[in-house]
């Protein structure tokens, strides 16, 4: 333990030295201030801004966890609830666990020492105290003008975890928990650093001039895919396609719990996109917050809209999928749009939430319960290509670059899922058995009921 | 699109300029400091500052949007809980759409050119692309010591959409959803601005000193007005009054999502007021958020004993209005006040608001499902006299204003509403048919219920 | 009411002044700059972002407070869910005014005048208006150079009501309301402010070593000891321990709803944690972040591998409890340990509450209906003796530290809850009546449901 407190006290104490620079003028009034000593805290106060809003920008991310928990708890039925917010609890600790372990490491090998191999991994869990350079470079603006070494893995953990949660919403109702811990886990801890490193790592996709800020692909798309492989994989649940070819429509037990969800994942996006631009750059996030915000509320009203031409009557879970739909689609670009583009980049996504649950459901009959390849995969391929249609990188190269990159780690995250899937499956076997998915999942892995002893005493 | 571009191009360098000014110097370490170039840089971080806070105001206000929508569903029946949902999920993404085609300008024309005519809808949206000059002056401290245009905008445009969200709750449970839709859109776009511009807009109630800090009577009370219009104008519930003048109380369904809906309120108003200093300022944002607090819990704590000592039994739902009451109380001077202060404004709203419902709902037989005018009407009229009576601005003088500024907006929007409301009725009409309402407006109006497949396994 | 405007006018000069006092000079950009000047401004926007994030903070922890009302009553019947949710919002108003009172002032005598008497209370409500030199002090950095005396209040408020509610859950379905409301009003007002005062109120477990960063004895084992001590004294709810010594579990009815709190309260955690740098000093509140993060990771999937190994299936309450396990844990040294070693204080933690809970349910035969003493007071203490086992302060002497000042905080909470729980029995009585409370708190101490009218339209 001893040597571990050399370590500690010397990061501490850097980190009082930086932030308090300028507090220390002041509390000894006697020291003459030089241009270069005010300079200097002026540096340490605007990356110490910059740090907070990563920072808070991680905290709203983190709230999106209890969004998708609660939307595809709401979104589903009641017998599987308990499953669900246990998958989606562990999803949130298995995912920062996993990324600590290897996946901060493997998606930004430069941060460390350029590449990654087995022997790295652990390196941000049981960095070298004696390794004292490092650790003060790590909390200071030298390692990077944003964040320090802390901030930058809290950001980019609760990222991490997102796309296995995007997989949970496709194969509820139907897997063996065990194998979806697993399977999430290598996830998490494999597939979405290796794909995330060839962009957001300075990989070759980067150099390219693929663009994707905030990652309607590396986060979105890569979620969208490993959930349409593990839906087809899976197959539906029981009783949704009668052998006649009529589909029947599952309904969510608890819409009150999915718009919860809904707008808690709005609210956390503003972290998510706005996080993203990596600083506290007033203009940038500014213009990220209010193209965030017209996209989903765009995306809403289209889907909304279309529901009720096309379907007869407005669908709430539709807008809510839209709503979402726009906050997909909108996060590739969510820098580089004007205002009008935002509206239009939405409004679409809104429209295509809509047809593809309609397809994926009706036609291809793929049983995707809530709705999670139409809003990550389709709108997170918009969204991408959006890139080369609006805003300021539009332009033939440049959509063909975005072309490119969906191509490219599509590919490989649907053959890792394709591999992953088939080795869980001919393992720790995929599905529970057909007794249990008729009695829910509460019952036969958890043996606990969401809402036992819920008593009505009064009907109205 | 290309001439877009250009326009992005140089929002995007102008903003990175900004931001990075400060460090752009440390990675220069060689050219020289001069107190100019520092001092610019420390206006620069404590505009960014001051930026940071008011986005994160507006992230708070937004998340006010679920309050309502989990505090209005909670309180009414679960045969409406889907319209409510979506009624209030449409006018999130409808007020901000709307308010920025049209309402941003006209409450603030002061940000455009001084005036507002049709020609100008729209031009937050389509900013002309080729003006670099405006483009660039948005983007910085010229435009504002506290926010760029677009901080502006965001913070903005979730208050805008809050008055309507206020009727909506008043007019539950019975509203055909086509007509509250129009009836939103039009009061967000046009009613509420008009009001605005008079006072934050620097339109002749500013000039003439009427106060309102955050919106008592700006936002509150508006809502109020038309929550109370449009109950009056549709008529109570089915079987809420009997032939025989009998009130039959009509309960909420879920108040455990009443409470979410509160609580969410309560953090989302630390935003709404906290944000409304329209800077960092630390004295006073921290008075704000003590004031704030303060005059919450007296008005719960208030309206529970009242509702105790006068009703036999401490009411949940009395706790939970009374605490809004307070919030709405302190909003119009939430700056001005000393603690003690606060303290006993929050008070008075918590009482205020017992006898409001009673009075409404008994006396005059208004069926206001989730007593929406009784809090925002009643509390946020007394909010805006508190201006007069208490703090450093009391004295008669003020308090004429503030009933001068309480009488004007009310008039105009009482006629707007009573114009739009009859203007509707003899149009699309106001009213669901009966059978409609007795079924619910979740069927009929979506085809969809909030709690399908709600199975309950054991009743302990 | 007159004098009191010159001190509000006053306090708000000076805030006005020292926000806007760096814009002041670029607006005008004649003055002449000088070091001191410029240096001057920087000081002050350190010290408004310090007071930005520890403000942001304390609406964090306000948020916890819901998360403490969802996740008490999702973990018990249905019938009890108003009286906990009333309960637990009128202990936020509660703990609120008390702290205002009595509790601030007594907690920190020496932001006052270094002790407390009877006439101080009220301190903070009613400062002197007249007392010009000590609001302007108030209000800069001389009071403290991360915060001004309302930021200050408005955190360590928020923490105050944080004890309380940790009781409520323990009492949870059989005390009775008057008698809790007392209760929690002199805990709050009285005991907690005593022990916190000697740690952080610079006391003498202050002076003599003993380490509690952000309160994993000072809030969390002070809440526990207040539960183990009233749970005993009221005596298990009826039915949940048969006369032949049988235990019966009593299932939770709300599930997502505990769900809901318990990520609304890790959530929050970052504001009680990260908050407790008591600036913004970005190498800390990061580090911070992080270990809280990871402890809360490791704590969830702790306790259920071992619900999944031990119990035969993975429990999904003993994994949200292993979660807040984790976030007590950490939270007496989260600034002083390495990612490592946070990650085994947070995996040891949700191995202790898995034992804890059946030892004290099942051995012990101590009904605590939420698990509180498991979670709050047991993972408390073991948070705060990990201080002298892991991170930069670890060593025997002060593990011994940390040793006396458990023993020392919890005697006098035990002791204090002991005299206050027999004196409120043997006035007002604890207990609700027999019939009361088989049919539930809800209409016996409120004549509310939960969910009237609650109504399921069809079972699929």
């Amino acid at each position: 333990m001893r040597p571990r407190s050399t370590f500690i006290r010397l990061a501490l104490a850097v980190g009082a030295l930086c932030a308090l620079a300028t507090l220390a003028h002041a509390q000894e009034p006697d020291a003459p201030a030089t241009i270069e000593s005010v300079k200097s805290s002026v540096d340490m106060v605007q990356w110490t801004l910059n740090n907070l809003w990563v920072m808070l920008a991680g905290c709203l991310v983190f709230i999106m966890h209890l969004g998708f928990a609660t939307l595809e708890s709401g979104l589903t039925r009641s017998k599987n609830t308990v499953n669900i917010l246990f998958k989606n609890t562990m999803i949130v600790c298995i995912g920062l666990l996993t990324y600590a372990l290897i996946g901060f490491h493997m998606m930004y090998p430069g941060d460390f020492n350029g590449f990654f191999s087995l022997g790295d991994i652990g390196a941000f869990i049981t960095i070298n105290p004696g390794d004292a350079a490092a650790v003060q470079a790590n909390l200071t603006p030298d390692y990077n003008p944003g964040y320090t070494w802390y901030t930058d893995f809290f950001f980019q953990a609760m990222f991490a975890a997102t796309a296995a949660t995007i997989v949970s919403g496709a194969v509820a109702g139907r897997i063996k928990l065990s194998t979806f811990l697993v399977f999430a886990t290598i996830f998490v801890g494999i597939s979405y650093p290796i794909t995330g490193s060839w962009v957001w790592g300075g990989g070759f996709l980067k150099e390219m001039g693929f663009y994707d800020f905030a990652g309607s692909t590396l986060v979105h798309s890569v979620g969208g895919w490993g959930a349409l492989v593990m839906a087809i994989i899976l197959g539906p649940r029981l009783g949704k396609y009668t052998p006649h070819g009529d589909v029947r429509p599952i309904f969510g037990h608890n819409l009150p719990l999915a718009t919860i969800g809904v707008f808690l994942l709005w609210f956390g996006w503003f972290g998510f996109n706005g996080g993203s631009v990596l600083s506290a750059d007033a203009a940038a996030v500014s213009l990220v917050l209010v193209t965030t915000s017209l996209a989903a509320a765009a995306g809403g009203i289209a889907a909304a809209l279309v529901s009720w031409i096309h379907g007869g009557k407005p669908d709430h879970t539709m807008a809510l999928n839209g709503l979402l739909a726009g906050l997909v689609g909108i996060t590739a670009g969510a820098d580089q749009m004007a205002i009008w583009e935002s509206v239009a980049i939405g409004a679409i996504a809104g429209i295509i939430v809509y047809f593809a649950v309609i397809t994926i459901d009706q036609k291809l009959k793929i049983d995707d319960p809530v709705g999670a390849v139409s809003v990550h995969l389709c709108c997170g391929i918009w969204g991408t290509l959006a890139v080369g249609i609006f805003g300021q990188k539009a332009g033939m190269d440049q959509l063909i670059h975005q072309l490119i990159g969906v191509g490219a780690i599509g590919a490989f995250t649907v053959v890792f899922t394709l591999i992953l899937g088939f080795a869980l499956k001919s393992t720790m076997g995929l599905r529970v058995h057909e007794k249990e998915e008729l009695q829910g999942l509460d019952i036969g892995e958890h043996g606990q009921e969401a809402y036992a002893g819920f008593q009505i005493f009064s009907n109205q």
